[in-house]
C-alpha cells in the first residue's frame, strides 16, 4: 500500500500547535514535538505522530495537565524521585532525563524516579539526549498492562521497554531500545491490520493457549514476555518487566503492574483501581569520566562495534548489526524521503485539523 | 540417578581450606567460599562447588592472583572503577559490591565497575548482599565467549548475566539472576551428560543451523541470545548481552566480547588476544529512602508479590512465581537435606583433596 510523504518538519511544526491549542507553553509544546517526531524520523512508526490522537483526546477530556509544575518529592546525592503533576509524558521525560545529567555532572551518576506522569513516547529517545554530553544514558517507563507473567494467562504488566545508549568516536552510537515482551502491540496490531498471521511465541488467547491469530490476541488474550515460553525462557521476560515495574513505578510511588493508567480515551481509571499516581518512568545517566577516560572509552566502543560488525553471519540473513542500526538507516531514508504516514493516521490527523483549526501539511 | 548429600557447612570449610592452601588470605578464602556455598545452597548447581576445580588448576598454574591489591584507579562521586589485581572474581566481587552500597550510603547510589577481575560466580549472589541494607542492588559480569551476535555464527559475547534484587516487608525479596542468552550453557551440558535433545531455539551447530544435538552445539556451535531468533526477537538478547558487556568490561577498560579471558585451564591467553585487563563486572546500590519513604515501598513490593501471586494460570503449568522463588525453595530444602553432588563433581573434589591433603567430608 503506498503511503504519502510528508515534511518531517512540517509535522513537527503541526504537533506542536496542537498541543498548544491546549495551553501548552509554546517551550513545552515543542519538546513534545520533539519527542514525537524522534519516533516518525527513526523509524518507530507505532510510537511517533500515529498517538498524537490519543494525546489530544486525554487532553480534550482533562485527563492530562498541560501546565504540570515538576516537583522534586525527595531527593539524596545521585537520585531523586519526581511527581509530573499528571503532565505529559512527553514533556516530563526530557525535562526529568535532563535532571539526571546534571546529576551526573555533579554526582557521577544520576537517577530519577517519576510518578504522576503518562505515556512519553519511545523509550529510546531519553538516552539519545546524553549522548552529546558523553554520558551513558538510560530510560525505562511502565506501561499500560498487556503482558502475561511468566505462565499467567491475565495481563498484569505493560510492555515495559528499556533503552540504554552508549557514545562512540568514528563509529555510530550503541541505541538500545527494546521492549520486555516478546514483541511490542504495535506488531500485532500491523499483522491484524495487513491479515497475516503472527508466530507462535508472541501472544496466547484468552483462555492462555498460543496462537498465531492477531485477532484471538485483540480478544482477550495477552501478549508474551521475552522468551516465550519454558523453552525459550519466557521468566527472563517476566523478570525484565519486573525489574522496569519496580524501578519506575514502584520506586516512585506510581501506579504499578496492572493499575498502571490506560493509554485509551475509552477506558475510564477508577477510583478504586489506584494504587499510586500516574504512570510511572525511570531515568538514569552515568558520566563515563568517572570511570574511565572518555576518549579511551570512545575508542574501545569503536573497536567492539567493529569486532561485531566483523562476525560471519547466518546465510539469507543480514550482517550482524549493531543496535541501533535499522533506526539510523530509517533516519537516513526518512530525511531524505520524508515521512511516510498511512491512510489512518492521517484521517485522525485531518479530525485533529479540523476540530483546532490548524491545518494539517500537505503531503510531498 | 540418586547422588549423596553433604552438609552444607561442612562443603564451605572444604573450599575456604583450599583456597587458602593457595596463600589466599583467610577472610578473603571464607568470603570466597560463602559466594560458591551461596549457589550450591540455592540449587545453582553450576555455579557452586562444581567450579571449585576451575579456580584450583588457574591457581595452581599462576593465573589467578591469591593476594591482591584492589585499587580504585578512578572516581567521582558515586562511581568508580577499580582494578582487582588479577584477583579471584570471588573475593573481589563481593569487596566492590560493599563499595557500591558505601557509595549509595553517601551518594544516594553507588557504581563499580570492575577490570582485572575473574569469574565471580553467580551474578545473583551480589544484590543479594544489598537486601539487609534496604539498597536495591545490581550486578553483571561479562564471561568468556560462548554466545552469538543476533544474526551471526561467531562466538562474540559470553552468556553475560544480570542480577537485581528488590527488598520487600513480609513477602519474600524479589530476587533476578537471569543470563543474557537464552539458556547458559550448562543446561546443554546437561542435556548432554544424560543424552537428552534440547529445544529449537537454545543453540546452533557450527555451520549456524539451528541444532537440537547438545553435541553438534558443543563441536564448534553457540548459544543463541535470549528470543533465539527473528521470530522470538533474538536481537534484544543481543542488545542486553552488549549492555552487559559495555558497562563490565568497556567502562573499567577489561577485556570484552570476544577477548573476555576463557574460564578454562587448557585454554592460553594469547598476548595479542588482549585488549584489556582480565574480564570485567559491574556493581551497582540504589538507596530507597533517597527515593522513597522505605516502609511504603516495602509495602508496595508486598501487594505487588500478592498481585502477581494472583494471576491465574496456564493449566499444566506452575503456578505464577515471583522472581526468586525457585532458588529460595531450593535453599529450604537443601538446608534441611544437605547439598546433592553429583559423582563428576565428587570426582573433582577427591583430586582437589589428595593434592591438597585437606580432607573431603563424607556424604551424609
Amino acid at each position: 500500500m503506498d503511503r504519502p510523504f510528508y515534511e518531517p518538519k512540517a509535522l513537527r511544526e503541526f504537533i506542536q500547535r496542537v498541543f498548544e491549542k491546549f495551553g501548552v507553553h509554546p517551550e513545552d509544546a515543542l519538546l513534545a514535538a520533539d519527542v514525537l517526531a524522534y519516533s516518525d524520523e527513526h523509524g518507530i512508526d507505532s510510537h511517533g505522530i500515529a498517538r498524537l490522537e490519543t494525546y489530544y483526546d486525554l487532553m480534550r477530556d482533562g485527563r492530562i495537565n498541560p501546565r504540570p509544575e515538576l516537583k522534586v518529592i525527595r531527593q539524596k546525592g545521585s537520585v531523586a524521585t519526581v511527581d509530573g503533576d499528571n503532565g505529559l509524558g512527553l514533556v516530563i521525560g526530557p525535562k526529568c532525563m535532563e535532571l539526571a545529567m546534571e546529576k551526573a555532572a555533579t554526582h557521577g551518576s544520576g537517577w530519577i524516579s517519576v510518578c504522576n506522569t503518562n505515556h512519553y513516547g519511545a523509550a529510546g529517545y531519553y538516552p539519545a539526549m546524553a549522548l552529546p554530553k558523553d554520558l551513558i544514558g538510560m530510560s525505562m517507563t511502565n506501561t499500560t498492562k498487556g503482558v502475561v507473567p511468566f505462565n499467567g494467562i491475565e495481563k498484569k504488566l505493560g510492555t515495559n521497554p528499556i533503552a540504554i545508549a552508549f557514545p562512540t568516536d568514528a563509529e555510530p552510537p550503541i541505541m538500545i531500545d527494546m521492549a520486555s515482551s516478546t514483541v511490542a502491540y504495535g506488531k500485532v496490531e500491523i499483522a491484524h491490520r495487513e491479515s497475516n498471521e503472527v508466530p507462535l511465541g508472541w501472544c496466547i488467547d484468552k483462555e492462555g493457549n498460543p496462537t498465531t491469530s492477531p485477532e484471538r490476541m485483540m480478544q482477550g488474550g495477552a501478549l508474551l514476555p521475552l522468551g516465550s515460553d519454558k523453552d525459550g525462557s519466557g521468566h527472563k521476560g517476566y523478570c525484565l518487566a519486573t525489574m522496569v515495574d519496580v524501578l519506575s513505578a514502584v520506586l516512585s510511588g506510581a501506579n504499578w503492574g496492572p493499575f498502571a493508567i490506560p493509554f485509551a480515551i475509552n477506558v475510564r481509571v477508577g477510583e478504586n483501581e489506584q494504587v499510586g499516581k500516574g504512570i510511572g518512568h525511570f531515568f538514569g545517566a552515568w558520566d563515563i569520566e568517572g570511570f574511565r577516560d572518555i576518549q579511551s572509552f570512545k575508542s574501545s566502543m569503536d573497536a567492539w562495534i567493529r569486532e561485531m560488525r566483523s562476525t560471519a553471519s547466518l546465510p539469507g540473513t543480514l550482517p550482524v548489526l549493531i543496535p541501533g542500526d535499522p533506526e539510523r538507516m530509517a533516519f537516513e531514508e526518512r530525511m531524505k524521503s520524508g515521512i511516510p504516514l498511512n491512510q489512518k493516521v492521517i484521517d485522525s490527523l485531518e479530525r485533529l485539523s479540523l476540530e483546532t483549526s490548524i491545518p494539517l501539511p500537505k503531503p510531498l
